[in-house]
């Protein structure tokens, strides 16, 4: 999988395009309002795209998950909008990052960790200064930063604007660090399931793609509860109702039913232990 | 907040953007099909924006609110097109409204009544006038009039066409009036909760930042129930589970559940009363 | 109703836009991977338009229902993805079909036959072809071609690759062919429910427009379980709650409860048998 972040790339320069991620649901019109603030002050802006809004309200673990397999799927220039944001209307600042060509906004809960490596710069957001260059509202409200102030930074920021125009040094910043899986002995690995997809397959923090990328299957096993799994390729390894163990599309252990729901099938939990361990 | 609808703006000049509300949900391909109309027939749109699809079959109450607290959000020029509409194919005209420099279609049914104020054009769509300068079919559905009436009469909208050149004049026009909050004494006000949002939060329709929002917190407080709270900033004022009111981003009283539900937590029921009053 | 597709056209040429149709859900963020793709790799893309993501997993039958109701109100030269594959990274192939100026890349599992006809092309997507000439990463995973293979493909169409260049000759594909209706008497037909709308409607596989379209209602009756309803021009023809059959936006009969759920106050089974008799 060769993503866009691998490409050779300069210096940041906006592409037109935004990510959108929040836990704000489809029922009201909080993304669509911010699509608006978006439109209206950004001339440059060529699309808003959806990563998704179905983060469980709150939920910055998943949050990250969800950025950090997605981001590197967008062209270098991407601003990416993350608003899931417990602190809201509080004193917690909010990040911009730029990394791999691509820039981020989110509050400083934690949720980039995952995904900033060592060569990410980091800032926090001023908004009086974007108030003072007129592009935002002095008159921000203390509970929808989405619309009061990451919708104008990322419209500015398409648009052209430096990034020191609307930023200040960030002497620290959270980082959310979810346990990493345990090498258990030689060809022995553990880790847990980090989440389930809408198909109810079950994601896993095991970089198989790593640790097991190279060998022909069915050389590695998957093991989750009772159950003992040969590594496929696909789901279409292995009949229709059938458990199947892969390495899936982001390079990660997954646990599926081909046609079917793992989660629901096999009784699995968000953060029970698998573990991958090489046939004898 | 300044809204986009609070700037000086000259007479309607379309910008390309149009949004859709309804209560197509996202099941069908109902939205879809509307966007591919408007992307066929106009050249100059520039981007659709959904406000929201999850309307409750025929709730015009709620899609009159959620217009009237997202329209002005908007750069003007937007073409808003309502379509939640249980008298599809029937007699009921369609409007065309003119405020602010932004334009509405909507059934005539009522929902366009709590945003429209004395400034306000409100003309009837003819549909019979789009079908003979080419702008729509003649063999419109008597069931979707969004793909067959709608979508085309906004895109000929969006590309320039004269309200005039489709419309006629509209002698009188139906309108939602919710019951308005009471004075109940100098500082003694009540309302009601309109609607939950996404988070379990209820809107009431108490126009917060009007009636307290200049005074200093906690200088008023919010009944509902067997419940009385300090009207406090923002979320993250209490503890994680307590209950908060505050005024929200469209400056109305909002009682919440710091990270989690206050429809759940409190048993709150839309139309339930609340009261704004001020401390002693 | 006319179609885009009713038009005259010449031969294939795109016009930026790409609609997508899967069943992927919202809660993911594959949407809007394939998204970044997308406009990550094609310079002429003009907007994508989401079809559906809500197709139950892997069904395939009301996929096909879905395509085949919508595809025709998109202006000649979209680009129509579906992704609706349980046979994702095996041997199955990848078809690209042109038809009324339209091109189709679906999995080569049938969802294309109620929509092709006669005058359709139908070709082999070639992935490895996409690699050669620098259009896809030679790292395909072997679970979401949607984004390693779909998306790409669909970019290098919109702007502008012959079909020639990642195809090959289709010997052969596969073709849902759902039960037509029956003809029981010179006007008694036998169709079935194939699907519920979000509103409950159920929508059946009877041409109400082919078969009634010209007569005055009520000349004919529509059947199902106990119920007898008088064909009707649209909802509003009936008091709210009451039921209602009318041929619908697609020409279907339809089955209706106004302002209500067919589906759950009839007690409506997916197909369950509808008849269409003329009146005495």
């Amino acid at each position: 999988m060769q993503r866009f972040s691998d490409n050779p790339h300069g210096p940041w320069k906006a592409c037109g395009l935004v990510t959108l991620l929040t836990d704000f649901g489809h029922q009201d019109t909080f993304v669509g309002v911010m699509k608006g603030v978006l439109y209206g002050r950004s001339r440059a802006l060529r699309a808003v795209i959806d990563l998704t809004h179905e983060i469980p309200p709150q939920d910055i673990d998943l949050a990250a998950l969800h950025l950090a397999e997605s981001w590197s799927w967008f062209p270098p220039g991407t601003v990416h909008v993350v608003v899931v944001d417990p602190g809201v209307g509080s004193a917690r600042p909010i990040l911009v990052a730029e990394q791999g060509g691509h820039m981020f906004l989110a509050p400083d809960n934690g949720l980039l960790g995952p995904l900033l490596g060592e060569e990410a710069k980091v800032w926090r957001l001023e908004p009086e200064r974007l108030v003072e260059q007129g592009l935002a509202s002095a008159l921000s409200s203390r509970t929808f930063h989405g619309r009061d102030v990451f919708a104008p930074a990322a419209a500015a920021l398409v648009d052209g604007l430096g990034v020191a125009e609307i930023t200040s040094r960030a002497p620290d910043w959270k980082s959310l660090r979810p346990p990493a899986p345990l090498r258990l002995g030689e060809t022995l690995f553990e880790g847990r399931i980090e989440r389930f997809d809408r198909f109810g397959n079950a994601i896993t923090n095991l970089e198989g793609e790593t640790l097991a990328g190279g060998s022909s299957p069915p050389a590695w096993q998957v093991e989750v509860g009772d159950w003992r799994l040969d590594l496929a390729g696909t789901y279409a390894d292995v009949p229709a109702g059938a458990p199947v163990a892969l390495i899936n599309s982001s390079g990660r252990i997954e646990i599926a039913i081909r046609d079917g729901s793992a989660a629901e099938t096999l009784g699995l939990a968000r953060r029970a232990p698998v573990r991958l361990r090489r046939r004898e």
